[in-house]
């Protein structure tokens, strides 16, 4: 049973992350035996009315519009982040200086500058016990899990080739209007920072290989769109000046090659995260959009039965699984959430590095930068590093 | 926002039903703008310490071991009770008296008798104001609810033909031990009616038909099983009392004819609760282990464009989903029980009667019943009433 | 090698069948090394242009208007019948008599006396030397062999339920005319005949049971249909004197439980005929609609790898496949055509029973009879002998 | 109903794809009515006994060992030619020059040289009456047939991103032995020319686009492999020296963006020819290993209607289906040989240019040089003229 120990948390920012993350400490201590029990005691936004109001719908106790509270405050122990890419490094050096443990949404930082900042702190702060996570929530489904302990067990022996995209398609609509995440300078980019950094950590964290050189190709197929509130009239239209749609090739340590593609602009994906990893001795594929399955292809099978095995991975053998429904019970989006919240409080009891750390969240952003490096000089290959 | 007045609930019960309902208690106000807030007042359970274990654990805010004091405390709104069948009738009946509403887990009761008791303790507690619903939470997943609503539109015409299986695989195992549940006198039926009554329910639900006669089997196809706890020698086995198969043939009104399967020995599907529905115009078809998706065939497409659409169920237009995340965002298991909590709250706020009502729980049972008595008579046709 | 030694072929009829028979005995050869050499030497029909049109178009030397040609020519060594099934037996009776092995179409007869007659010539006539085949040619696709054969050697170890189904749609809308299928007098019956004679074959086939009671049901759920050519006016409509539907619940031998629909008015479904077997210790699952694949779980496989694996039965190491293409290359619905040409050249050269004999296609009516016998009694089970 | 008036067809080569040339030429009259009735007059091989073989085997009723004969004899209509890709452009252009119309099996050549001269001596030729055609019989299957109708009749609006891949896993093992299939002397590419071919094709003849830049990158994953009849002790190894993956990204006319990747390292995929089309108003997806279906996403449904419709492409209003089957029956890989022969006997009959043209064949060998430029130039942009 969890603990009345408490774990006092504070959020900073309150947006559609805010409402997943709320989910995720709210539930995690109902159905992990956790040896922490996360107190949702703050919770930071500019607007004092709509932080307030967010507060009341999501059970934060207090309310704050100065995020600096939370990183003073002697009674917070965890400055959790969902603020945009922008602001994360200033808060989370902060909070981490101040000997808070940090939680922040994922992409680490809108640039690899700001990301190792972040990184060389969260560093620094572990000497003295502090803990930093990034927050790729992508890793903690049961599949995705399973897929990783599957690897590293040798299941599919050693990795050759990965396939990851993530295709989604709000922007397939050319008239689907301007907003600031279609801008360079208030996005950083497009789908390549937005999908892009969640494939290369899927891809990283399952084959447990990185990657280190990079072709890329970065696309905007959608070169303009109208301006808001434009009704009536013939819409004036601006540039967009971030991807929409980044392809690139990778290649790992080890001789592992990949494949990427992030876009906007898949028509009829929703949230088509895939990924399918070619092993020398099996195969796996996942895809976000049937979360509770992963495909595993083994050569070990006879020949005759041979072909890829749909595992429902909803069983009590299957990572996180126990804790919730009886066998064959679907689990959703948030879980990863929730399971989020599990293993940070337990690495900030134990004493350990949680994963993946802030040096795993900058390894992802130089990849990114090295994919739009690589864009301005023709596509040929670049060192991530 | 959902508002501070509060509904007070007691939940008589703390099995596994007793934290999903928990889940859906505390959840559905922090999605749902609820005109009344639920609080987890009172859990009853028999045994002292496990109960206290449980309402940590979950979040109630006082134990009881005595379910009267759930009925008689002026302080209780609701009474959700989630016992085994055999105590629903006596637990409910007098909750209904005492002017509680009263949300039971299916199966209603375990008898028609016990059923029809407290169906008509529902209508004339009606007349008071006091609600009463039976918990078919899988009614309430985005995909079954936007199947009903495609059936009522008219989306597939006329319904013909219904085709509903309800397959799992936990008694494939011939030396799987014996227990309370495979004994008539303690469960009242086996497959029939644990996973039966689902699929009568949401294929009632989702037709707008009701079962007037059926033709059945039901079948033990593992006739004896070792009694627990012997261990080393020959373990000595009992008989199993109840059916571990139960195959039905069912006519509805308006002359749809339906097909019913529901089986524990279904080897490999592991949640397999699957409808199909033919109309004169369409089908439509859902499988509880995908439960995000609904398939949907139109005969009004183009003759070269017809297949069945596979409907990802996830977007704001479908029901209950702008509530939670994102477009393309997967729900679980458990996001049923949220619904069911939110639209119990806002059926009592409201003064309207809740779906489903006792007295659709006793028509289940009903049809349980008929399935039985035709079993009994070489599968020939019966009525249900 | 196919040898030069020839194997001379008489077929009666030329509907839609004797198209698929055609190319069965046209292409046998040319991949398999057969020990004789199917000759297509005379195709009978009544209409004596359009038999030598279809003679034309598929390549048989010569052409007669009367059946008992070829029973009685010297130079004929195959009866293969492809007429309506009204006429199966006098035909088929007179050239096992007349010393022709005989392949007849599916079902063997109208009547179970007709199959009976059959049965019993075939009995005689394999005294001689002389053989006769039923056409059940889904047995003889790679994925239902191999179902059969993984069943054979155990893989699913005791086989206990059986769901099976022939799904197709042409009779969804209403408004499509009135034919000779629908009548009883011509027909004999409808999908009962039609589709539910293929799943009780597939089904006794590949779990290597024989069903021994049932209880069904048929159903016209459209029960009039207009005259064709009453353009113009409202079309004077006729009754519909054949099920359209037909469900049935069976036992086989052993204490295996099995479920079969027949049906035309499942909307959507193009050709779906679904096997699925459950057993001991794995299970099969089939569908024609993608007949390239077979699904099988193994309950032998480590618990958090097991799930259904979709084997794409198109290896080397499948039946029939090794004469075909390189591995992974789909065959199609005529392929089973091809494969039954050559397994009964291959009995003829042999001296061997192939099959399913005739016995069995009696065996089969026998059971389609018991469904009807049984619908006559309101459900109950009926006694197939 | 086919003529009479013959096309006699000489073939030379005869490994496996003469075996599907020779089902091609053999079932096409049987089934389509065609102008022109093919006769297999001639089979060219160098053995002369398998040669001898072969035309028993298949139907060819002469054999030569020297192609000279069949471009100069008089009796001899068409050239077929499915031998190794180094030997294509001498007889393609002896025939041609002989006024044979000439059918060649893809890759068109191995070099981009001899692809040249074919299709200058195809453009000549055609001045003359006489028809050259590529043998990528995949465009010819109904479902990619019918996706390019879909995509020219503007259902999926303006076409913007194409994901194409063609995966096979026979190089898995990395002990499967060394074959000259994997030297690039007498192979000219591996998986690029091999699979890359068909997929780039594929792709342009299915958006109606054409590829006019490529960034791509070459892979050997097994760098070297036993050489073959080393039994017994270690085996000695040779060096692979042509690429196992080919990965590239390209950019079509009127700003299409496209990925490829053409793999036989791809474990567990046997055949998956996959191809993905997004568009403003839709998409299209399909995968060869599962060839009779077509997936179409329609922009245009009810937003809560909207999903992939899983077309079945087996109806008469689907191309080529209406010569074969019942509705709802599938096709196989051959088919695409048989709509091939049967679509180049209707060209020439009608003295009309058949597709793909060699100049069709010669921009795809164009596409894989400028691959193989790319992959020279560390995978930066170049140019496919």
């Amino acid at each position: 049973m969890t603990t009345e120990k408490p774990l006092r948390i504070a959020m900073v920012g309150h947006g559609c992350m805010g409402a997943a993350h709320s989910q995720g400490w709210r539930v995690a201590p109902r159905f992990f035996d956790l040896p922490l029990r996360p107190e949702m005691a703050l919770l930071v936004g500019r607007d004092a009315s709509r932080t307030e109001a967010s507060a009341q719908q999501w059970g934060w106790a207090e309310v704050s519009t100065d995020w600096r509270e939370a990183v003073t405050r002697e009674d917070i122990d965890v400055v959790d982040i969902v603020t945009p890419g922008a602001s994360h490094a200033e808060i989370a050096v902060a909070a981490l200086e101040a000997g808070k443990h940090v939680l922040c949404e994922k992409p680490l930082a809108n640039t690899v500058e700001e990301a190792r900042a972040m990184a060389d702190a969260a560093e620094r702060a572990a000497g003295r016990g502090v803990r930093a996570m990034t927050g790729f929530t992508y890793r903690r489904l049961p599949a995705t899990t399973h897929a990783r302990n599957l690897v590293a067990d040798g299941a599919i022996g050693t990795v050759r080739q990965v396939r990851a995209r993530y295709l989604q398609d709000w922007l397939v609509d050319a008239d689907a209007p301007m907003s600031w995440r279609l801008q360079q300078e208030h996005a950083g980019s497009g789908a390549l920072g937005d999908l892009g950094a969640h494939i290369v950590d899927l891809a990283q964290y399952v084959t447990g290989h990185h990657l280190t050189e990079v072709s890329g190709t970065l696309q905007t197929l959608v070169p303009t769109r109208p301006l808001p509130g434009n009704d009536g009239g013939a819409a004036e239209r601006a540039s967009v000046t971030v991807d929409d749609a980044a392809l690139f090739t990778g290649r790992f340590d080890d001789g592992v090659l990949g494949t990427f593609e992030a876009s906007r602009m898949a028509t009829g994906s929703k949230n088509a995260l895939q990924l399918e990893i070619s092993g020398s001795l099996g195969a796996l594929r996942f895809d976000l959009e049937n979360l509770n399955y992963l495909d595993f292809y083994d050569t070990a099978a006879a020949p005759d039965r041979q072909g890829f095995t749909r595992i429902m991975v909803t069983e009590p053998e299957h990572p996180y699984v126990s804790a919730w429904w009886p066998a064959g019970h679907s689990l959703g989006y948030e879980h990863g959430f929730v399971h989020q919240a599990k293993d940070l409080v337990e690495a900030i009891a134990a004493g350990t590095q949680p994963a993946p750390s802030f040096a795993d969240g900058l390894q992802v952003q130089e990849v990114l930068g090295a994919v739009s490096r690589s864009a301005d000089k023709a596509g040929s290959w670049t060192p991530v590093r």
